[in-house]
Parts: structure tokens; sequence; C-alpha cells
């Protein structure tokens, strides 16, 4: 398709019949007055009196429990950038068709105009009653991350960045497997992450959860290797800074075994790819135009697993394959937070069902003779209908060990 | 049915088959990978860039066009009173319910847990870019008056408070075809109002924009006669304090052409209904149990023209009779606020509604055999498919009027 006609087809979606992805309707029946007086007054008194009782009750008679925020304050858009609260509103419009469309998760999206983290905290904290669980969405870095962290602590219901942990879990399944087509493992590969913004950083983080070792990791943002003798680093950034001579971009990829880009187009060259070590791995994962095209770094050697975030090439690093399942899960167990533990379970779901056979009706989906596990399929296709039991069943019960230790 | 029956009744209605009572669906096709490349990444990009360069693009690309917010802070939540943000949420949901069915509205129910009204006005301030209209909701009086005047002139999008400004429109247009059954017109006559809250104030101011005389008003509260000699009033009801003797409900009453109730049950006894005015009219408007029963008063006297809340008895004075209405004219309009000349639009529009023959279609929604202006038919029913058609209209006219003048 054009880019021309592309762009009439997705504004044309948007615009017709009707404005807007979203619909809220009715779930219970509301034709007649006799309807009506249980839905409204005088039978909606009964509910309101046994949830101002025990609060727990607007469980059973809300839809709280199934009901996600997806909130931004539009600072950091997609691949766009900071484009303002009202502009994101398609793309959280966009992210409550997905969990619905494969989590059966209700969700409102709300777009804040926010001038701090510290207003922004607050509306979220304020509005928090309405919702079942909170998923914080394309809020940039170094913000996201104190927004997030005070959100989880102020709340008691799950809180999660996508853009964060989303991005990551899909990251570490894909790697993990990637890695086992390789002949590599996690706690002996060399990595390096461009890019240190909510997905590079959290990514890394859940890497080492895994296993994966500091002293391996190089993260290199937009003035190169994050290193000991850097005075500009944040927080965040800090946190993997290495004592180390490598200063560029090219110096680290000497001798990887793994390149996780999400940073921007064509950031990395063929040389580079060269460079790295046998049998890499590179995950060139940049919106739309990912850091190497497939074909430039596969014509610069062929013995690598590459994975993008396109839907066009193999292996795509889609975040729709672990929020909706992540948050289904989470809800299931009606869980406080989303723990480390659920993310690494979702991971290891992910990971071991793109190992499985892949049933019929996979195939048929996506129109191919065949899909097995290999240097092109290390991920599950997201609409696997298997990820809506596997990757929720994980992360409740990974949820609710958290709750029996806690106990 | 029994009270315990009504109760268990209401409570499956809510909990069964799914808590709560509202479902956010995709109103564009999504299942397919082709489907979600328009819905979300890369297709969405398109409307972001559009409504980046002009805001008011989001009325052609996201739902935020036919998107009221019903939101509380929960501290006056029915007859029941403050029992908090969270408790308010089947009410909340409930009022999403109607919007839907009486006027395709879509809602979302959004509940606040704010200490302050300054608080509270951050919060929806800071959440207004999601919607097209924002519907203010059991918010107890004095503060509820604040927050509307703050929003009121903050926000781009209509702001409305239902329990003044809807209550106050059916209490408007029932009160003008009650008077004009009895042979009595607004501009002399003699008015009390027994509740000085969000719907009392509201209603009186209502009707003095309509030709009603504030020296013909006499307002009660829980302490008696608003009168000029108090010093406990506050400022909306100081609007209201006239230089009179007159001290107690008993009073107040004693000649009175038009007893207005937003208090509670039972305030008014047999002997002051005997005490007003020759053909008299009484809203006793309380939830559930009204100032006097409708058996009471008829007892009392039979010249009255009398009207409740409950559906159980004729001339209910519904709210759906209103807001769905109301926020469907001013979203079609694209109003940026609702003036009092919409809600007077709102007002002759149901009065005229009511005196017009019932087609066919309501007398069998409502199994009656008959149904024509007068004592027991005052007010159209909300079933009413011309409500829909009638009122809409006649509140977008009056906007786009205010549009013109504004220019």
């Amino acid at each position: 398709m054009s880019q021309a006609s592309l762009k009439k087809k997705a504004l044309d979606y948007h615009r017709l019949p009707r404005p807007g992805k979203l619909e809220v309707v009715s779930s219970k029946p509301c034709a007649t007055q006799a309807d009506l007086s249980l839905a409204y007054t005088p039978g909606v008194a009964q509910p309101v009196l046994e949830i101002a009782k025990n609060p727990a009750k607007a469980y059973d008679y809300t839809n709280k429990g199934n009901l996600v925020a997806v909130i931004t304050d539009g600072t950091a858009i997609l691949g766009l950038g900071d484009r303002g609260a009202l502009a994101a509103k398609p793309v959280m419009e966009g992210k409550a068709v997905l969990f619905k469309q494969f989590a059966d998760i209700d969700v409102y999206d709300i777009e804040v105009n926010a001038r701090t983290p510290q207003d922004f905290i607050k509306v979220v904290e304020a509005i928090a009653p309405t919702f079942g669980g909170i998923n914080l969405e394309d809020i940039a870095a170094p913000h996201c991350f104190e927004i997030e962290a005070a959100l989880k602590k102020k709340l008691d219901i799950p809180v999660f960045h996508d853009d964060q942990h989303g991005t990551a879990v899909i990251i570490c399944a894909g790697l993990i497997n990637a890695l086992h087509v390789q002949g590599k493992t996690l706690d002996s590969a060399k990595i390096v992450c461009l890019g240190a913004g909510a997905a590079g950083i959290a990514s890394m983080k859940l890497l080492l959860a895994m296993g994966a070792r500091k002293s391996n990791i190089l993260l290199v943002d937009s003035k190169g290797v994050v290193h000991k003798g850097r005075t500009d680093l944040n927080a965040f950034k800090k946190g993997f800074a290495r004592a180390t001579k490598l200063r560029t971009l090219e110096d680290a990829m000497n001798g990887a075994d793994v390149f996780v880009g999400v940073s921007g187009a064509d950031l990395v060259s063929p040389a580079m790819v060269k460079s790295m070590a046998d049998n890499p791995v590179v995950f060139a994962l940049a919106n739309p135009n990912p850091e190497i095209s497939p074909a430039k770094a596969m014509a610069a050697r062929s013995d690598l697993v590459m994975a993008t975030g396109r839907s066009d090439y193999p292996n795509q690093v889609n975040n729709v394959l672990g929020f909706p399942f992540i948050f289904r899960g989470a809800l299931d167990a009606r869980a406080r937070e989303i723990t480390q533990d659920m993310l690494i379970a979702a991971v290891n779901a992910l990971a071991e069902l793109a190992r499985e056979p892949v049933p019929a009706a996979v195939l048929k989906a996506y129109q191919l003779k065949k899909l097995k596990f290999g240097p092109d399929y290390i991920l599950p296709k997201p609409f696997d209908p298997r990820l809506a039991e596997r990757v929720p069943q994980a992360v409740a019960k990974a949820a609710r060990k958290a709750v029996r230790k806690r106990r």
C-alpha cells in the first residue's frame, strides 16, 4: 500500500461511520422501567450500601475488577515524541481495543494534562477508585520511572508501565529463545542495549533478574557508552554505568553476542553487525524503522537471529503479546501489584509457548504452511489462542504465590 | 415486591453474569492483523499527527465528541449521603446506562478521591482532554456550586451538574404545566422551596430566569425560612433571603400556590397542604419517600396537582427526562458550555411535549389505555421516543444561537 493510501485508510478507519474506536455499552438489560429501577434508583442503592460497608464488594457489584485505565500525558507518543495529551487519544483508544480483543478487559482511555510528575501522580491517585488496574502509557523517561514508582507505592491495584515492563517481557522472552537457537545462554551473553529510556532500562533490569550479568551489559545512549566517567547520567542510567574504556556504539558492538535497539532508525551499520561475536542476536526494535533493516543485517552476515518491531518481518517484538495477558492474570488473581515474579512468569510462558508445535488455527490466521521454533520463529504470534490461557494462568499463579509469601 | 426480594434482585442484577453494568467494546473491526495495523501502530500515527496539528480534529478521529464523564466524589449519593467515591460507582455506572439507552452517549464513570473542592477541580481539569462533556454527579452542596463554577470557567467543553440543573429543568417543566392545569402563572405564583441544596437553589434560580418573582419565593432549610435576619447562611442561600416575619415551614406554606420539596421524607403534614391557596401544586420530590405521600396529600384536599420522584405514582419528576437529551443537544452543536438559554429550551420542549397527544407506542410501553395532558400527566414519560428528537434539537438550536451571539 502506498504511503498516501495508508494514510487515507487509517484516517477513514478512525472517522467512519462514527469517530473513534470505542463504545460504552450496557452489559445488563435496560430496556424497560423495571430494568432501570434495578440499574438506577431505587435498586442501585443496594450495591452502594454493600460497598460502603465493605469496599471489596466493588469487585462484585461494579465493573472495577475488569476495568483498566490506559493513562498518558502524551509526552512520548509511539515514535512521535511529545505531542500533548489530546493527540495521544487515538493511541490510547487503540490500546483499549487490544485489551478487549485479546483479553476481554474493559478500558477507559484517560488523557491527562499535567505539568509535573507530581501533578500526574495526584490525578491518577485520585481517580484510582474507578479502576481495577492502571496501565501507564507513552510517558517520557525519566518521569515515567518516578510516576510508576510513586503510584505503585500509593495504590492497592496493579500499576504497570507498558513501555517499560510490557516491552521488557517480550524482549526477554524473545532473547531467551534467540540465545537458545544460537546455542548461547543469558548468563554468559555480552549484551549491548542502545537506548536508555523506559524500554531499555526496564529490559536490562528484567534480563538481570533472569540471569544476565551486569558486567556483561553495555548501555549506550545518544552520548555513547554509559560509563563511570560520565557526569550527565540520571539515577536510572547510573545503575548501569560500567568501568570501561569503550566509548562509542561501534566500540560496544565489537564482540557482542546480543544487540537490543530501542532507539532510532538506521543507527546501526552493517560493519557493526559484522564485528559482533559468532552467532549473534540482533533485536532492532525502533519503530517504524529499525536500527538496521533485516535485509542489510542479513546481507552483512547470515549466522544471526534477528527481530524487529514490525509485523512484515519474522520475529515481531509486539507488546500485544504481553500487556493484555499480564493484566488478565493480575485481575483474575486480584493482585495488588504486578511483581517481578509475575513478569518473569509471563516471560517464561511466552518463551515456552514458542517452542511448542503450532496449532493449525494459527497457521490459517497467518496464511502460513508451517511455523517451527527456530531463527524465524522465536516468539508466539499475537493471534495464537493459546496465549489467552497460558500467560494469564502463569501470571496469576505467580501472583497467588506472592500473596501466600506475604502472609 | 418485598424489601428483601428487591434487595436480592438488585444485587443479583449488579453481580451476574459479570460484575457491573458497563462494557467497553470496539466500534471498529479489529479481528485481523490488518485491522490492528489501522487501530494501533502504524496506522494510528496518522490521526495523532492530525490532532497535534489541529486539536479540533479530535472530534473527527476519537470518541471525544460523544464521550461524557460522569464524575463524583461520592459526598451526596442519591438519598444516602456521603459514602465515599468507591461506593458511588454503581450509581455512576447506572447513569452511564441511562445516557447510552436514551441518547446513545458513551460515558466513562469516574469516582474521585478528593479532599477539597480545589483538589477535585484540578483532577477534572487535568483529565478533561479525554471527554466531550463533564456531568458532575452526587456532589454535596455547597461545594458543588464552587466546583461547577470553576470548571465552567476553566474548560472549553460543557460542564453540567445534573443534581442542580438537570433536576431544575424537570421541576420547571413540570411546574409550568402544573400551574397551567391549575389556571395559574409563574409570575404570580407564591412558591415555597423546602431544601436549599443543589436541587433547590438551582431550581429556584431557573424559575426566576423563566419569570417567577424573587419576592414570591420562600426558601426553607432545616433551620426554617431563609430570611434576612439569619447569620448562618452561605452565599447561595443568602441570594434568596427575604425580609419576612415568617419563620417555619408551616408559616411559609400558609397561602402558597406551589410547594417544591427536595428535602426529606414526611416533613410536610396534611394540615400544611390544607393551608395552601386554592388549586395548589405540590412537588414532593424526596427520594425514595416524599415529603408527603400522594395518598395523604390527596386525602387532605382534592384540588391539587401533585408530583413525586417515584415511578409508582403519576407525574414522576425524573432526571432521565433531561440530562441525556441536554447533553445530546450540546454535543451535537459542539457547544462549549451549557447555558441558561439551553436549559430554558429544554424546559419548554419538555413542557410542550406533554401537552401533545401521546403516541400509541408510549401507551403500549406503559401498558396504559390513555394518557392526556392534565393533573395526572404534566411531564412526558421517559420511554417516549419523541424526547430524543425534540429536546436535543431545542437545546442544540439554543446553543447555536449563543454561538452566533458570541461572534
